[in-house]
């Protein structure tokens, strides 16, 4: 770990630089896959599930007999977690709702904005060592509370050409309409352009290594809008002398065990607490199965000691954290304070991994900095909101001398004479 | 104007299928020019203003003097309509603020969520035979409601090195805190990595010809976020025999006149009114201004003749309108129905130039089907959701244990180790 004691503003820049992200320079195959898939549907797929994940799938869409065998496989204790996490989320993704907007901006001119479902959306769920089941959580439960009436979700199978039973239990539980065992590339491009097997969705989300990021990069250039940028995950903890060095130890290396290029920060106004939980970091990593990919991620990770809260703040809302732990016995300052950062975990007992599962909030975050302009997944991300207005004859009245003369003054006369008519004629 | 009958559902996608857009070649150009401004700043930009804008400038930054002067030139007249405008929008975007949602998911857990405002944001204006002052009003308002502390704005000086001055009165009556002479790529890129002149934003709004609209898309690649993808404008008019065939016919050229490329459509059951809006359209347009631009903009629209309103209603979702007026009996059968437009104007005296200037709603929404997916700007638009969280001990006991078989479900130890640590200290 690099600890750096009060580094000067200037050097803040290159201080917080992020990891670089390793993606390579595959938008030529991306281009031509997708071209590929846009021509040649299903079977130019089942070409890539072949070359890629080494099985040949006579049908990629999930049976409901495949359903039933994989409830059969999830233990009970899993299962309620599963329930327990969905429920937590449900409440916090509902609460979310928001009703119409409306009101009258002049007499007789009523304006209002409602919120309506994206119709089609698809859910991208990585394949790989680990099931990622509780992102289907996080997609899945708010696209059903929103309305969304098609949630198609993408996922590469194994070589038996089987999906995770954890995924398939968790896709059932949650609403998704149809189920589809390929990935990669050619996964994000079926869902563009739809295919026999695959709608074609209005929005993309969902994580993936870096063939799938760019692949949903290019998606939005066909009229697909994505959930956000990607990025490697992120932690940034502040801590104080109140916090508990192993908590943190075990936040910090959480967050590492993720990825190699897993980025994890510790800022502190204490070089005790600094010191106390570079100690427990280097006992706790011993422990676990990831070590090596931690290891790594730790490495590169920084311990940074500032002289006061306001030099804390600043720093932070400089770098933006995806996920960001708040342990200090002022937490209403750096509450108040922060102006960007994903999601925030406040005090000893709240754990990043309790958002990451069942708490209730989202765990699909602004990583690289985002949080200063994108939000975290959430019930909006599902919909699109739209105006509506409705103007009487006294209305139109009230406001049309004032749009014939900004029309007149941008040059737009057809503009103007729409008013000029309705006038008119009253 | 193309009338077609009964279109096949098979043929909607070629019936409604849009001009093509006229984005060239230029993203090489773009990155050259990004490259640039990264490395040179200003220097570089007004080596460009030059080339480009035909004019040498010693001071981009617009000063206080030439506010003020500019106040002196706007007529009293223009100065009420956009006051009146911008009171409006004010009532309207003010009405979208969303309070912090809190819920206790658990017991023990507590969760909330924040919108806090985008600090940085960029506008751009573009120069050109019309000052789009309007658009000013849209994106300022919002800006200043959500408490975006830096609103910055560019748009390209004419020859004499000047802005015109409704643009000048309008970005200062509004709260932008910094007007910059500058436009075209160079304005996209000084604003995404910042220069001597210009701050660095974290998202960029604003309409552009197809060099801005092409360095927007690249200024995402660089870590900003843009307002929407751009497209030409788009208006479709749904209407039966309660419709006004002269109003409706107006409306049709107040949005032809934007481009050549502009898409106008009218849905209608009823033939009658088909053709009198055909013959109104061609009587009005001999007296625009503009006509040789709406003629061509008309000769491509459509006017589309279906059996009853299901059919209508199936159309319109097909095709998601980025403007879309409803003049019928019915109207609410079409309010309820519709999934996918940007703006909705409602009745015989509610022509989309209202919602462009003055009755309070944005008129920066989703174009080229975009609405399927998009929001309009809104308040929204200018600020980002946090979501924080607050766990006691009796809540990490709660949910604690769901984390942990979750968590170790999906191979990941030093996220169960997060958890257990702190339950055993219990």
């Amino acid at each position: 770990m690099n600890k750096i004691y009060n580094p000067k503003r200037e050097d803040w820049k290159d201080v917080l630089r992020r990891p670089t992200q390793t993606v390579a320079d595959i938008e030529g195959l991306v281009n031509t896959i997708f071209e590929e898939v846009k021509t040649s549907g299903d079977s130019i797929l089942k070409k890539y599930t072949q070359e890629f994940d080494k099985v040949t799938l006579e049908n990629m869409l999930v049976s409901d007999v495949e359903i039933e065998k994989a409830k059969a496989l999830v233990s009970n204790d899993l299962k309620s977690a599963i329930q327990l996490a969905k429920s937590n989320i449900e409440v916090f993704h509902k609460a979310q709702k928001t009703g119409r907007v409306a009101v009258e901006t002049a007499r007789g001119v009523s304006c209002w904005q409602e919120k309506r479902p994206i119709q089609k959306v698809g859910l991208y769920i990585p394949g790989g060592t680990a099931p990622l089941f509780s992102t289907i959580l996080m997609l899945a439960v708010p696209a059903t509370i929103a309305g969304c009436s098609e949630i198609v979700l993408c996922s590469p199978p194994d070589k038996e050409g089987q999906l995770n039973p954890a995924i398939l239990y968790t896709a059932n539980l949650c609403g998704v309409t149809k189920i589809i065992k390929v990935g990669g590339i050619q996964a994000i491009a079926g869902m563009t352009f739809g295919t026999e097997s695959i709608p074609q969705v209005y929005k993309i989300f969902g994580p993936g290594n870096q063939f799938v990021t760019v692949a949903k990069q290019i998606a939005t250039k066909h009229g697909v809008a994505i959930d956000m940028p990607a990025g490697p995950s992120e932690l940034l903890v502040v801590a104080d002398d109140t916090a508990n060095a192993s908590f943190v130890a075990s936040d910090l290396l959480s967050q590492a065990e993720h990825g190699i290029d897993s980025q994890v920060i510790l800022v502190s106004t204490s070089k005790t607490m600094i010191n106390a939980v570079e100690k427990e970091v280097a006992l706790q990593l011993e422990e676990l199965p990831r070590k090596e990919i931690a290891r790594q991620a730790i490495a590169n990770s920084k311990l940074i000691y500032v002289e006061d809260d306001q030099m804390a703040i600043d720093l932070i809302n400089e770098y933006g954290p995806e996920h960001y732990i708040v342990c200090v016995a002022n937490e209403d300052f750096y509450i108040d304070n922060t102006q960007n950062a994903g999601s925030v975990f406040i005090g000893n007992y709240t754990p990043e991994s309790a958002g990451d599962y069942a708490s209730g909030t989202n765990h699909t975050l602004p990583t690289n900095g985002y949080a200063k302009q994108y939000s975290g997944v959430n019930l909006d991300s599902f919909m699109k909101s739209m105006t509506f207005q409705k103007i009487t004859k006294e209305g139109i009245q009230n406001i049309g001398n004032a749009v014939e003369l900004m029309a007149e003054a941008e040059g737009l006369q057809a503009h103007k004479n729409a008013i000029t008519l309705r006038l008119k004629s009253l």
